[in-house]
């Protein structure tokens, strides 16, 4: 077996065997083929394509590169949750205690955000004293006494997917399903959940822009997961104007306590407690009442826990941003657009987001939203509030914000997106 | 400018721009490129393809990744030859002093084997004393007084290509139009020769399997080669049985200096004699008579200088081999085939090609033919005599042959390929 050879049998259109995709994952992850191999490869895979069987194989030699995780040991069905990642896209932390509190365990292994979606552990570290890596020991605990931990994935986990999933960043690779869908499958499935629900983001502020490839994507996950013995369903969701009224790290900290305490946006609301239903039934509990955990406290109750067990002070004041701007509606009418991908960017220039991997986020800034897509707004009313510190900032993020906002006549019939557009399980 | 975006827009189908194409050959040279983005690059460029224009200014830009020769204080016009590389291809050795003794110079920077297509300084090294390395300086003393040079080519020239060139090897991005075409012409474009006649071969034992693809790569070349003031002119060449009897190193050259002599093979001596005429007629000599500079000696003369200026000694017996099988025909008729690339495959496991660029050759190893397609012959009688010092070969290079002859009836009627297919000229 050679790279040259497999990498020519992808690039000419042929089925990888699975003798070919052992190799290469192990062969790769120990470095004996090459960067400069695996990207032709992924570039091959890109343009070319896998079929189901060999995204299947992909996935499980990702997986056999390094350590599984075992929660039989717990009392409670395990239930996890990942995002495709989105604008606002706070769910985790509302999601991750109310399910906890409804009965099942939730170890949500969470990234850093790179680019314009942010990132759960940089959202949770704008808690004063929280900290995002624990040891597999530490970790089990936190789950076995609250319920639910978000932590930092191992370095055990997949290893040839971080591997890839650095080189792909770099190559121009990473918008391919077959890939996307074998690197999130391989790190859910050797962290040993149970079940699992998939949020797939659709529209300008996602990787998939139109329900099509967010279908297929979603469908090819649901595949793997339950080929793999984990219960999975998926929801495709609404990307196309960001999540609540929030875009940043305290800033979506603040509006996931508010959810909690019985508040915050109808659609953090709403698609916390679709993710929730989705997951309590995955797990068997199909009686629990999401709803009831969220108005009665026990879920802030758990939340309260979970930071707590992982050194944050729940009670502590959440740092703000030293500078603040107004943007203001330019017209009278209904709000139409609200660009997800832009305030996305506009939030990442205010320093809610990184460049690269080892720059820091600023706790406080980001993007705070007025108003969404079917509200009647006026002329001079405050539409954004942008917040950073750094003020030199805000040329380049109004810049991103350029054609973001559209309206039409107050007259208009204007319906906005619905939040869930379509649910995906094993036929 | 960055390398993602670059190779994002091939990806995606798009050309890429002249800004884009001079950035990413200069950054690359440099470094500043990493070898895993510019081999995403290539596998996309290999299967998304690039237009004529792109394929120039790729070509300009490797070009200006280093330095130009320049032979104008020659008193004689430059002409230059190129193969694509086949099996038992000897043509260069008789034909640069044929082509010097008829008055044109011939600087032939010429490279190593890798593969079963041997190199043309490997069979020059197999004379004894004959070295490949000149200084610049040296090669054009060699010239200016001999009229004609084969050596390898500097580092200096086309560095960019150099680079890229060792990546697809080992990336599985070799056999693309686009990129064989820059390739070859960026180093025959900086050597600064006036006119240039390119031998693409066509068939087994050639990278280009069919005519249309031939076609097309030579049309490639020769437009190329015309819009950067170099006469270019192309024959499209058989290579689906091996070129004269010999494949080897020191069986080639043998097999050269019977063509000088003025015997040899039929095909090759009538090769020898077509691509002289294109590199006189291109070099502005359309009178002078290779023919006749074959039969007189002068040619011959010509190669005694040329290899004596070298180091070699034009009278010292050659290397043989020490070991020796004889392959017998296994039926009476005509023998319709004798694959080029079998016999190549054959010539190399006996020892006459590397494996790795740091791999030695043996000299004396190699195929010897005593029939070729059109022949008669009888069940019985020798038809190929392999040559090797390490007589454990022998079984891997006849499996190589396995499938490699093929026989009709006595009575059918078989005429073998021409040996020059077509021409490609600039419309």
């Amino acid at each position: 077996m050679d790279a040259i050879s497999v990498i020519r049998a992808k690039r000419d259109g042929s089925r990888l065997t699975d003798a070919q995709i052992d190799w290469i994952i192990d062969a790769y992850t120990r470095g004996e083929v090459a960067d400069e191999q695996m990207s032709a490869l992924a570039m091959a895979i890109f343009l070319n394509g896998m079929d189901r069987a060999e995204i299947a194989r992909w996935t499980a030699a990702m997986i056999a590169s390094g350590e599984r995780m075992d929660f039989s040991s717990l009392p409670r069905p395990t239930a996890d949750k990942h995002s495709t990642g989105g604008v606002g896209d706070k769910i985790t932390l509302p999601l991750a205690p109310l399910v906890a509190a409804c009965g099942a365990a939730v170890p949500q292994l969470s990234g850093r955000g790179l680019g314009h979606t942010g990132g759960t552990l940089d959202k949770l570290e704008a808690i004063p004293g929280w900290r995002a890596r624990l040891s597999n020991e530490d970790m089990l605990a936190v789950l076995g006494d609250v319920g639910s931990v978000i932590c930092a994935a191992g370095e055990g986990l997949a290893p040839a997917d971080k591997k890839l999933y650095a080189l792909r960043d770099v190559t121009g690779t990473v918008e391919s399903i077959p890939l996307i869908a074998s690197s999130i499958m391989s790190k859910k499935i050797a962290e040993g959940t149970g079940s699992l629900v998939l949020d797939v983001k659709v529209g300008s502020g996602a990787f998939m822009k139109d329900l099509d490839s967010a279908r297929e994507l979603a469908a090819t996950m649901v595949g793997l997961g339950t080929d793999h013995g984990v219960r999975t369903t998926a929801l495709l969701t609404d990307m196309s104007t960001p999540l609540g009224l929030t875009a940043g790290n305290a800033l979506e900290v603040r509006e996931s306590v508010e959810v909690l305490a019985g508040g915050g946006p109808a659609d953090v609301v709403e698609l916390t407690l679709a993710l929730a239903r989705e997951m309590l039934d995955a797990a068997g509990l199909p009686d629990a009442d999401p709803a009831k955990a969220l108005a009665d406290g026990t879920a802030m109750d758990h939340w309260r826990r979970m930071i707590a067990a992982q050194g944050g002070d729940p009670d502590a004041p959440l740092p703000t941003a030293r500078e603040h701007h107004v943007v203001t509606a330019t017209a009278d009418g209904v709000l139409t657009r609200l660009d997800a991908y832009a305030v996305g960017l506009a939030a990442w220039r205010l320093g809610a987001g990184r460049a690269r991997k080892e720059d820091p986020v600023q706790a406080g800034a980001g993007v705070e939203l007025h108003a969404k897509p079917g509200d009647h707004v006026t002329a001079g009313q405050p539409l954004l509030t942008l917040h950073t510190d750094t003020p030199s900032a805000f040329a380049y993020a109004l810049e991103a914000l350029d054609d973001a906002v559209a309206y039409a006549p107050r007259t208009t019939e204007f319906t906005p997106a619905p939040i869930v557009l379509d649910r995906i399980a094993r036929a």
